[in-house]
């Protein structure tokens, strides 16, 4: 695999989501109108860093992050025993961002892309492959916006591998799962990819380009449905109601997700990698919403992914 | 080992925790003055049940449980895997109760009183196993209830098992540590034993006893303390802080405690064991209290645990 041996990916990868970083950040605080972001630089001493952005009590999103990191170092034993990793150094970069506004009528948001690399002792690398997805996380369903989201991202991945979506939608269903809750998704899912590597199919540039075209895609998927909700009213029961699915957010990010996991007990840094905790939380014992409810009618479609885009 | 093929220590502990859960949700209800526990009954299909019992929305107590289960089953992978369990069947039995007050100057607190045992195809005990602890996780540092905390468990623990404390007060901050945000502590801790087994110091007998003196004591050495503070005057920004400091009881119960992770991996019952999840929580992000304040106070007790009894 002789286009292994440049390392043109790394360099563009890491340009692009420096990019991607300024421009979401920008589009998402011309929606707020009021808070802008603030930025924590910050770096490890194994090698490496990150700029964290964070944006807090705004007249839209009460709490988000849209945060990038750069990070290489020599494989350990717990990568080696938990990621089953084989090679003398390692560098991994990627943009992740969540986001929760404070309107119960606009979804809670999240995407991830990521790439990475190993070497040989001489420096050669010896593996690369690529990874992201992005999914939304409403607390009420409107039809109309969760298929504006889907076939936007549809667009942007099958415009770069086409006949992609179906599956990749499959692995994000399959991906944010509450396990413990009877398989309960997280949301209403988006797409996710992981561990793709070149080959006849993709070459690094194609690669390269879907992170480009998904990650670019996340403001035409997203932006406008908060622009048509922001200004929604709302009652105290909602709210109350977005905190009890906020709790299950919460559980799957501390229970399930890999990355977090992998990163708090890696010794990553904490905060950057708890942004994506929601600001306000409750857990009700026990709590069930009635039966045919709008909330009845959310719980049920994360208790059976539907086909958003046919 | 002839006291194992006895069951006299099942039927005892059994009839200790129904009594103890009777007891101890009288004695909360009775300083709370206006909520009642109610229980919900539960049974598995692999065997035993248990019986939950929440309050909620009381006048002291915004959130609690005091769950009792008698449980039991074949030995299966995940337990041979996770709990490294040889033997064919097992049997477990607890009592575990957290409860969350209303008022940030009342402290939660959390106890559990477990034993455990496994038998070969025949049907004998092939081993058998006690552990427990009492721990409180104030949000304000009262020097003086801590001590009578620690003290009536420090008498409890040693008038059955002289000379533990000092070890157990040790496993307990061991224990209930979020590693994840540099060994910060859940709070000002109590005791912590496990894996006790009849041998040349104990027999089953001083173990039960041992469950019986300690769960006995909870009442006495926590409704005291709610008695003196649950009339306190608090500020919004002191209920903020309890909330922020509810955020890391939730990080510790779903990325470390071993119970809570083992119940919901092996199909447990997911809403009677995060029924220990606090009502409301906040989380922000990198949210550092004041030098000097009194949040700061409680802050560096978690990171570096104190001897409160000496």
């Amino acid at each position: 695999m002789p286009a292994m041996n440049h390392n043109f990916a790394k360099e563009d990868f890491i340009s692009l989501i420096y990019t991607l970083q300024d421009d979401i950040c920008k589009s998402l605080e011309n929606e707020d109108g009021m808070a802008t972001f603030e930025e924590d630089a910050w770096s490890r001493p194994e090698g490496g860093g990150g700029k964290t952005r964070v944006i807090s009590s705004g007249a839209v999103f009460e709490k988000g992050g849209v945060n990038t990191s750069v990070v290489y170092g020599e494989v350990t034993d717990t990568m080696r025993t938990q990621l089953s990793i084989a090679g003398d150094k390692w560098f991994a970069a990627g943009i992740s961002s969540v986001i929760h506004p404070y309107n119960p009528f606009v979804p809670t948001v999240h995407f991830n892309y990521r790439m990475f690399e190993l070497y040989n002792n001489a420096g050669e690398v010896t593996d690369r492959w690529f990874g992201g997805g992005t999914d939304l996380t409403p607390y009420y369903i409107n039809e109309a916006d969760i298929k504006h989201f889907h076939s936007t991202l549809q667009q942007a991945c099958e415009s770069v591998v086409p006949g992609s979506y179906t599956s990749w939608k499959k692995q994000c269903d399959d991906y944010f799962v509450n396990y413990h809750r009877q398989q309960e998704r997280r949301g209403v899912g988006g797409i996710f990819y992981d561990h793709l590597r070149s080959n006849e199919k993709h070459d690094t540039m194609r690669l390269l380009g879907l992170a480009k075209s998904c990650g670019e895609a996340f403001t035409s998927a997203y932006i406008p449905i908060v622009a048509a909700h922001k200004n929604d009213t709302f009652s105290a029961e909602q709210k109350y109601w977005q905190e009890i699915r906020r709790g299950r957010y919460t559980e799957f990010n501390l229970v399930h997700d890999r990355g977090t996991l992998f990163g708090l007990k890696t010794n990553g840094r904490t905060e950057s990698i708890l942004m994506s905790l929601p600001p306000t939380v409750r857990f009700v014992y026990n709590y069930q919403p009635k039966p045919n409810s709008a909330e009845d009618e959310l719980l049920q479609v994360c208790l059976h992914p539907k086909d958003w885009v046919l």
